[in-house]
């Protein structure tokens, strides 16, 4: 940690920041610069109360070193981890593929797009049972019904499941259905949600806020890690911007600059991160150009009739000429699909 | 809602279009212009599935003209409703003041503050006991304990107790200890804690997520009303934009833009929105000016020793100064303090 | 346009609105709602004085239909535009690429960069000779010594040359250089600037701003074209957001969604669009599989002695790989390179 | 300047950083700190080149640790500038206010708003004659006309005159006329036009880009005022964020911001940093509050036939009104109007 000091700090300011950065179990350097004073503290500034200091004498900023992150870190272990949950795999040569629809509506529905999806050549199922609506008066989903919809459709067709869980309360529920819990981005800093998944046996797929920055990301993940369960997986799913062309800004850099920080896989959602159908498939070669580990995308039997996000949804048909599309990027960055 | 067609887009499109209105329940009036077709539907288009619209064919956009929210408008009441719970009186002629900790951290430490924010004018005490916090290794709060301390320095100053809640199973608990619910930023769209708050007797403190709209905002305290809890405040703390020089960007339109939209009372946070105590009081007398209807205020006995958000609390002398230099302006727009 | 009278507005202000569309010779339909009366104004939307009409009595808001570019729009002409400058094609079913350093520092530095990125299969020189730096400490380029350096390094290579113009009464002499006059994100708006290049025969790569919007992008690039020059390339070169790991947001559904909109070709420049040169190379690959019509790369013989740029640019050998894994991917999507 | 080296980075590494940071003119101090080596470079670190150091090996992040604007800083200053412009005061005591259309339009409407204006108390006549238009299609002002009759309405009511311009050319000319010459949003990084100001002998409101930072608007104005020109006014006038109800997101913390970090003066617009008049008296109260040094507000005799703008100008009577509820809120942070 680097704390500059004001232009014109007294050295009684200055001896009571060394003060300060000795009682928080860090060493203390400083240096004289032409115009100003910096304290250079070595040692763990991963401690309570460091920002704190920036109110103390003298101070003009306090700069950190360290990433905050720990066990998430690629320092922690050089390589991209695989996580595995059923039919899924994603971290290894082979770029996973989560398809379905928005919210589980019916079991036709469901089981429709499972057998569609699989033979398009997805390697997962995705489906809301649980729904986080903006609004009071949208579709809610259908719960556990919804949860024995899916398992359904994994019989039928052996996708792994993959769902999103809003409370930890549910999480146990949900575990019993599905082999992922998928963690929303509105619920990215929801921690006792992050905490209740931490102690699942499942695996976790975890969706960046729209305004969170890839540290707090890494920090929830944190949360899960150091809860127990090491099974977890990173979505980037768009941010907001001022851009409004499209629903959120899809930054592709996340992924080789997550694959740098971090050893978690890294998973797209170019369905979310446009909001137009007419996007996807150029957003998701673009995805597999960049690396991503795996996709996660919305489809649905007939997207304008969809109770939620029809407008990002593709047909079956879209959806298959997009695995092919996809395909022949992946092989050109030496993956498979 | 009015649905723009592509220019080109056939009759069959058009045709297909007016009958999927209608089957919402809406009537349809084409108006053919000089370069596209518009569809304009008429009737209450708060109705599942508008926006999938998107994907049918000839269509380029749907847009929205009724604004998603019902109890929360201004036009359901058309007067700027006044929350109280205990000492704290929100949306009347008097500006409400809620100051104290970021944490609950000791005794000592929340029973002094309250008194030395009382003596300067506050009429609400804030403090943390349940602390949801971006990285697992900072302080959590002293949960129950907290809000036994919070409790104690109501007894000892009758201030009313405004503290934050992390979960929908804690909200009794909670409810017993407090007046106010607060439910924090990251927390904005955790619907089950919504759904808890708008179950509960206790106002409800409802803080703007770094990156919601303000539609977002109102459909999440629709949330809470449509719960049966009319005790809700709207809490402008910041948003998160490019500017790095303050912690977030605190966009003090929010407050005549809701008074124009909706009933429900506005609370300005500038210690979040700014992040550094040397701006606090040139943001909270702006707020005030703006048309705050309240204030909250990070203040503590020693903010370079505060377990968290040091940098943006006000000592108590500071915060003296404040409420002298607010209460000025409070007079000039009318308003006591 | 759409006019969406307030709740409650009166006949006498619907009539003054129906007389105010009129006289901007519209024709106004009136729909009245359930809840609100809505105004469509039929014809050419793109007149003065539209958005004024917001501030006439009982006017909640103005929605445009139209988009507000014309010769840019795809509607104009439903292809690519392929625009080609000396051995520069960009718009074609091979993907252009255009590298070099950020600044012309030396005619050694230049003529050894032209060398290498055109063996490594770049079929454009980039290099700034008029500099606009945020600081006026920093370099601010060669100027006409630095273009003759590029028209020397064209003589070596056959590389056609893209360069900067900052200022409207330079295009002239850029243009006697240059195969390309950029213009760079902070010259988006540059209005006079947009003028001068649009009488000039000199081909235009112009970049987007960093808070531009898509539709103010083709704006710009509607002065160019209005002015006579239909040879332009609009550039997505990363825009501002709250993310700070890297220097811009490169945002690539501006790809698809540009080729949608308008029949312009499309430049990524991922080396400002990350900030990082150990990001470029995977932005680089995405952009091709986004749909990329060319690439624009920064590249310096010795990147930590560049003066500008230095951390954003490639090596020769850094280059030379990125243009091999790329060629992949554009064979992956169908197009040469 | 911090440079931050990765973990395991070599000896070798930081050897070739040292010699780096030396051949800058800096002195390196190598700090080995538990998981990183750190070298501080002492010294004036503006110098060409520092970024660059990013690209060395076993380089992590390269962090500044001073301000990169001298001559605007208030450690070069420590009060606020005054600026003065015929009847314009701006950092004194008083708060300037700078009133009128967004464009001159005829003789009749300029002199009837600089009467009315001056009637309820503006200190100095806005209006302009050269217009940077978004669209090639919109008014784009009376040019050299149009500054004729800003200076006839000068000559009526002797209020200074405040004008855009919006090339380096028209310095000279607008000059001739104007008693302060505005650098608008989109001209903000245009720096030829800044260098040809910094030759003016006229004072210059210098506006902030709508992504600019504050380090970049400090440095905008380096640039006029390293040409020898110190009479510059700074103006916030929002910025572009996500926030889709305002036209721009107005953060007054600026204001307390620069006046901790540069002498020179701070204007506020709230006109432009709202986009809509109902909103802007109260945040030309707040702006007041915040401590502003002037404010520049739009009003026109009939905002809906405007030419442009007229959705946020005031009319006559909304301006008088709003004259009269900041003069309050001035007396009430001691200040005039």
């Amino acid at each position: 940690m680097i704390v500059v000091m004001k232009r014109g700090a007294s050295q009684k300011d200055i001896d009571h920041m060394i003060s300060q950065v000795e009682s928080l179990g860090l060493k203390a350097n400083v240096l004289h610069g032409t115009e100003r004073t910096v304290i250079a503290a070595i040692g763990d500034e991963r401690v309570n109360g460091v920002q704190s200091l920036e109110s103390s004498p003298g101070v003009d900023s306090v700069m950190p070193v360290l990433a905050p992150y720990k066990m998430a870190s690629r320092e922690a272990h050089d390589c991209t981890s695989v996580v595995k949950a059923g039919s899924l795999t994603v971290g290894g040569a082979s770029v996973g593929v989560i398809a379905g629809p928005c919210s589980v509506e019916d079991e036709e529905q469901i089981v429709a797009s499972a057998r569609a999806v699989k033979a398009a050549g997805a390697t997962a199922l995705r489906g809301g049972a649980f729904k986080p609506r903006t609004s009071p008066y949208s579709f809610q989903g259908l719960k556990e019904e919804g949860l024995k919809m899916l398992a359904t459709a994994r019989d039928e067709t052996g996708l792994a499941v993959v769902t999103e869980v809003i409370a930890p309360e549910d999480v146990d529920l949900v575990g019993e259905y599905a082999d992922v819990l998928q963690i929303g981005a509105r619920n990215m800093q929801n921690y006792r949600l992050l905490e209740a998944c931490g102690r699942s046996h499942r695996a976790v797929l975890l969706k960046r806020g729209p305004s969170a920055t890839l540290d707090e990301m890494l920090l929830a993940a944190e949360y899960i890690l150091d809860g127990g369960n090491s099974q977890v997986m990173l979505c980037e799913r768009g941010v907001r911007t001022f851009e409004s062309h499209t629903r959120f800004t899809l930054p592709l850099a996340t992924v080789p600059y997550l694959h740098e920080k971090t050893h978690l896989p890294v998973v797209v959602d170019p369905s979310h991160g446009t909001g137009h159908t007419s996007l996807v498939t150029d957003m998701a070669k673009a995805s597999v150009a960049a690396g991503a580990d795996g996709l996660i995308i919305e489809v649905h039997p007939c997207p304008e009739k969809a109770k939620s996000d029809g407008y990002q949804s593709m047909t079956f048909d879209q959806f298959d000429a997009m695995m092919k599309a996809c395909r022949r990027v992946a092989e050109a960055v030496d993956r498979t699909m």
